[in-house]
């Protein structure tokens, strides 16, 4: 098994990178790495080994450059090098914590989609208040218009990662709509409602409600990459902001609010924690010719490394192949 | 001015509802209220006046009834009856904190859309990060489908809602999108960018993003009736979420984190207290005949209160025949 991994992209690149890389290959002795970006940077960080290849890139990728055009114009950045590594076989998987559109398009036009699969669809793992128990949504931005087939097979698809990677037996897939029944929402997600139902081997459990993603009563939420998109950013800015509030309550309080503040400080770290989204790794690109994970932008070295074991997980599993039997 | 009361919507309701009246009617002897409900029921709660007309009716919208049926074959429930007291021109406007959908369909269908208004909104007012500052945001849900032309009028509604009944000069615009540039997402918010744009009385400041509705950099926030009811039930089940898991923490917590707790204790009310949305009043259905305002399921007397000075607030400032004028 062999990993293409962009060194520059993230926000404490290549550093988090390299550490993520480190600890992986603590626990790790099959893998190879072959990691790109600025050799004389990356020297400094990490030695060549049997399990670590060094590939020289003169170019980065920045978060805001333009998706399509990054793709066609910097040819040698550690992004676009990477994932053309994945297309000409020289590796099985590839991880960018960079741009996120630029790593969809990488995905997309550079390993390219799966024959049948219509659109390639972007899905994290993402936690609930029961402990231990995670969904999957698709599509979360990778295609901003949205057809019904597309839902259908979003629906396919996330159902057979939910089962093989994370090990959910017969996952209760649930429509994100605005109401919970059949006739709620507009004609394409009333039409997908009756679309997922009459596939045979989709648990589908009906539609969901936004405000009952947190309850754990689904395993894979399917919706369009637009809602999918302004949801998932709603979820984090909200979250982001509560806590932003909560500490700014905590430290502009009074004397006694501030020592309360002290003592309560740990059971607000594992507040945090519980939502720590670390451990789920990076968001799947489903629907392309090999594994691609796009890792959060400002992921730790911890981060790094649960998504470095998902790329593994998802090559050792052969999902890709079961997408392509499928199609 | 006469305002036309379902005294049976609402988890609280009819105590909640009567509370919030009386509140009301403390400080405004101008107004006159005509109460639906259940006469014998109402008696017991609140004396009539000549301010208050107690309307007696013998059936009640539930949380589930289907809201084109109820309006239909419940014609004898309070909701419907308040809705069609203002149709016949004995009351200026109408408050119901009950079914949503039925509201929106009462509100619709017997007080009627103003002529040349493609289709009425619903729409809040929601708090931000900076103390004093809030927000409208339309629609949230009165329409699952939409087109090019609503957003544009959506645009111009809440812009005057937000200068006239809130006070706010110029108001910024912006429309709800998944990415801050103006050919983010999909082809309909890529056209409204440019449709709303070219609408010379509105101050349009582009794109805003889910995540960064908190911030209160905008006024008014312009969405499709799918990707705001979304995006708000988001909202409110990741507050509600946050705030669960807190308690929670801090409950099963140690010693010393339960006594923090209680240090505490003032600081996370008064958090609660900044997103408490009862001085906010009701979402308002822009775009009929006559001030409709849905009040929140669970409304205390407070937000009844705040819900009639808002109804009162629309009556008196003339809004219906503003956006009469301009269409």
């Amino acid at each position: 098994m062999i990993i293409a991994i962009d060194a520059m992209g993230g926000d404490e690149a290549p550093k988090s990178i390299v550490d993520g890389i480190e600890r992986f290959l603590k626990e790790d002795s099959e893998t190879q790495i072959r990691l790109f970006g600025p050799q004389a940077t990356l020297e400094k960080l990490i030695t060549p080994s049997s399990q670590v290849t060094l590939i020289n890139t003169t170019e980065v990728v920045s978060g805001n450059d333009e998706p399509v055009a990054t793709i066609r114009h910097k040819k040698d950045s550690s992004l676009v090098r990477a994932a053309a590594d994945v297309k000409a076989g020289k590796a099985d998987g590839f991880l960018s914590c960079g741009n996120t559109g630029a790593v969809l398009a990488a995905g997309i036009f550079i390993i390219g989609r799966i024959k049948n699969v219509e659109r390639p669809a972007l899905m994290p793992t993402l936690p609930t208040v029961i402990s231990g128990k995670y969904y999957n949504m698709l599509d979360v931005g990778a295609n901003a218009e949205v057809k019904l087939s597309y839902l259908t097979q979003f629906a396919q698809m996330g159902s057979i990662y939910a089962a093989d990677l994370r090990g959910v037996k017969n996952p209760v897939v649930k429509l994100l709509n605005i109401g919970s029944e059949s006739h709620k929402g507009d004609s394409l997600h009333q039409e997908a409602y009756q679309k997922i139902s009459q596939i045979s081997d989709i648990n589908f459990k009906g539609n969901i409600e936004p405000n009952d993603l947190f309850k754990g009563d689904a395993d894979v939420v399917v919706t369009d990459g637009f809602t999918g998109n302004a949801v998932l950013k709603t979820l984090e800015g909200t979250m982001k902001t509560i806590l932003y509030l909560l500490k700014n309550n905590l430290i502009n309080g009074s004397f006694t609010t501030k020592l309360g503040a002290l003592l309560v400080k740990g059971s607000l770290g594992s507040l945090a924690q519980q939502f720590n989204n670390s451990q789920f790794g990076g968001a799947v690109l489903l629907g392309v010719n090999a594994p691609v994970i796009k890792g959060h932008g400002n992921s730790q070295p911890e981060t790094v490394y649960y998504a470095i074991k998902q790329v593994k997980e998802m090559i050792k599993g052969q999902t890709v192949q079961k997408f392509k039997d499928l199609y």
